[in-house]
């Protein structure tokens, strides 16, 4: 016989609209026109427009990369900034100043980072948020744990026709590919849900699903009456990790490590909802740092889609599939004519090759040289 | 970036009311005046009348156990069925002709029962299905598990002051009252949800899940939008250790080994879910054996609240403090005046000690003597 206790602490606000406690920065109200749906699971819904990442910064309320950044996190590690600070490519932050903050007193942080695997084929654009996490585990000399979502995926993919343990599978792939990056082996533990649920992790599932209702689901990932439960349970699983005690391997009883979570853009909400339980659960926020989104194929104005194949180059591709990929599909950024092409030249900002150039050409002078 | 699938197999139907598919049961539709308001979580709201059990199988869909049952019950396992049998206090079912078929066929089956640690203090009317579990152990040398619900209470009674690890110890100390009843030890798995959850058990969870949406959860147990996420992702929880593979330690990699759960019938919510989803992911539904609530102190009509120590004896009262209790709070079963209960003397349908009795006391004769 148990009773129904109202939830006491969120407030009516939180409920209905991401907005975070305790914090100086404001959730923008959706203005006329602004049409820019990016959230885990609506993908890329731009109206044919190009993303406006300065808006975007507005409208989850989050910060911009700064030239100053980049100098302290240079003079901290020692080392030039990756190139996906230099330009750009990393652009947004959450409490990126007080992860610099504990490393430069000498105190420990953590990173987190994680893959859903829908697929067990990964594309370039999967690789981002891990390359970039090799480069902070390298510059920083930190811990890493890397979530495979291979419920997520179930629930929010899977059919009659794919079961769990398809997901399973997938995410055993994906963790290949994600090893080759090339992490510290002693510092990195990569987990699956399936696999890892359990302990201290599970408890921190259950406390941080106790301070979300299903409103703020509603408002933030946009779930209805007529979605499954897992979808109800899943945000708390991917808030866990980042709380150091969720990992009494690694960090023991302690639960006070902060962490800071390299992500696409589009994965912000998740730790939006988790700021506002870890300031409940008296647990530091998990600070974010925030890339662009990868160009398809296809432009770039599009996120790499896994289920369409001539969009995206996957890491099973080989080097003569990748060519004749990016010959037949790629867009050049060229004019709407031959004539006006050889004219006017390409548009770099929208030619695909330029553009993946800027991801993956380390050296500046040659890209400048190529451009 | 995912997609938002259709929950394809559940239909409006069963999204909105507790209806078992493929079966020959079929639940009533509420009648005027039937008032009985019984499930897991509203505890029992009777308006001031007495329950109707009899309403109450018609009303759940589940069926009465018969003369019949108790001689093939007899016949099985070569002893008188115990007294909750012979007296009607376990007087529902679901599928236990097929329990009984597949143990006259020699085939294995399991018990499946519980505990949701609200108190470190359990009463009598806890102890219920655990006495008949225990029997039914006996009788039929059967496997056993016992799950503690440790982060149920804590998604429906913890507050600010009740912490997780307060129910978790809650769970423990229910275990000592547990276990005392005098389970097989090489035959008995106790475990908490805190403590079990993972690996195949947590596959179950999500399996069940992804079956189960909000609708479903809203019309089977009344949460509604401002309740935690943990209230949605809990009801799997409770239907997991319905299936064998949940327990591979006992049961190895077989999904096929059906269970009977001893249960108050408030719980019954739960397992006419569980069954719905059982038939979805081709396991076998696990069959039910419901006891009527044990009578409160202050009167028949009512289940004992671990909450109103006046209502409830504790397996922790002294025998002083018992005696004390039943004369002082018992009802008595008499007539309105002194004159009226000398006249017509008491009434034992309604009098509380005398009910304990067929409760409690084994002998029918010596029962019959007091009576």
């Amino acid at each position: 016989m148990a009773e129904t206790q109202p939830e006491k602490i969120v407030t009516e606000e939180t409920q209905t609209k991401p907005v975070e406690q305790n914090t100086t920065q404001v959730v923008e109200e959706k203005k006329e026109g602004d049409d820019q749906i990016i959230d885990p699971y609506s993908g890329v819904n731009l109206s044919g427009k190009a993303i406006d990442y300065n808006k975007l910064i507005e409208k989850f309320g989050c910060s911009a990369i700064r030239p100053d950044h980049l100098e302290r996190i240079e003079k901290l590690t020692g080392q030039k900034p990756h190139h996906f600070l230099r330009r750009g490519i990393f652009f947004s932050h959450r409490d990126l100043d007080l992860i610099l903050d504990t490393y430069e007193k000498g105190k420990p942080f953590f990173l987190y980072t994680g893959r859903g695997p829908s697929s067990d084929a990964m594309h370039l654009g999967h690789l981002l948020p891990f390359i970039f996490t090799k480069y902070l585990q390298d510059a920083f000399n930190v811990p890493l744990v890397i979530q495979i979502t291979d419920d997520e995926k179930f629930f929010h993919k899977g059919d009659d026709k794919t079961d769990l343990e398809q997901y399973i599978k997938y995410g055993i792939e994906n963790i290949r590919d994600i090893i080759a990056c090339g992490f510290d082996p002693e510092k990195t533990f990569i987990f699956s849900d399936t696999g890892y649920m359990g302990g201290e992790f599970y408890k921190n599932v259950v406390k941080i699903q106790k301070h979300i209702t299903w409103n703020q689901l509603k408002g933030i990932f946009g779930i209805n009456e007529s979605d499954n439960t897992g979808k109800a349970s899943y945000p708390a699983i991917q808030a866990a990790p980042s709380f150091s005690n969720s990992f009494p391997h690694i960090f023991g009883k302690s639960k006070d490590v902060p962490c800071i979570i390299p992500q696409g853009i589009d994965q912000d909400p998740y730790f939006r909802m988790t700021r506002d339980v870890a300031f409940k659960l008296r647990y530091p926020k998990p600070a974010c740092i925030h890339s662009k989104f990868f160009p398809s194929l296809l432009g770039i104005n599009a996120k790499m889609g896994a289920s369409d194949p001539n969009s995206a180059i996957y890491l099973t591709d080989t080097p003569k599939q990748i060519e004749k990929k990016i010959n037949a599909h790629a867009f050049s950024g060229g004019g709407k004519t031959k004539e006006e092409q050889e004219k006017y030249g390409a548009n770099l900002d929208v030619d695909v090759p330029y553009q993946y150039l800027t991801f993956f050409l380390e050296d500046d002078e040659k890209l400048a040289e190529i451009g």
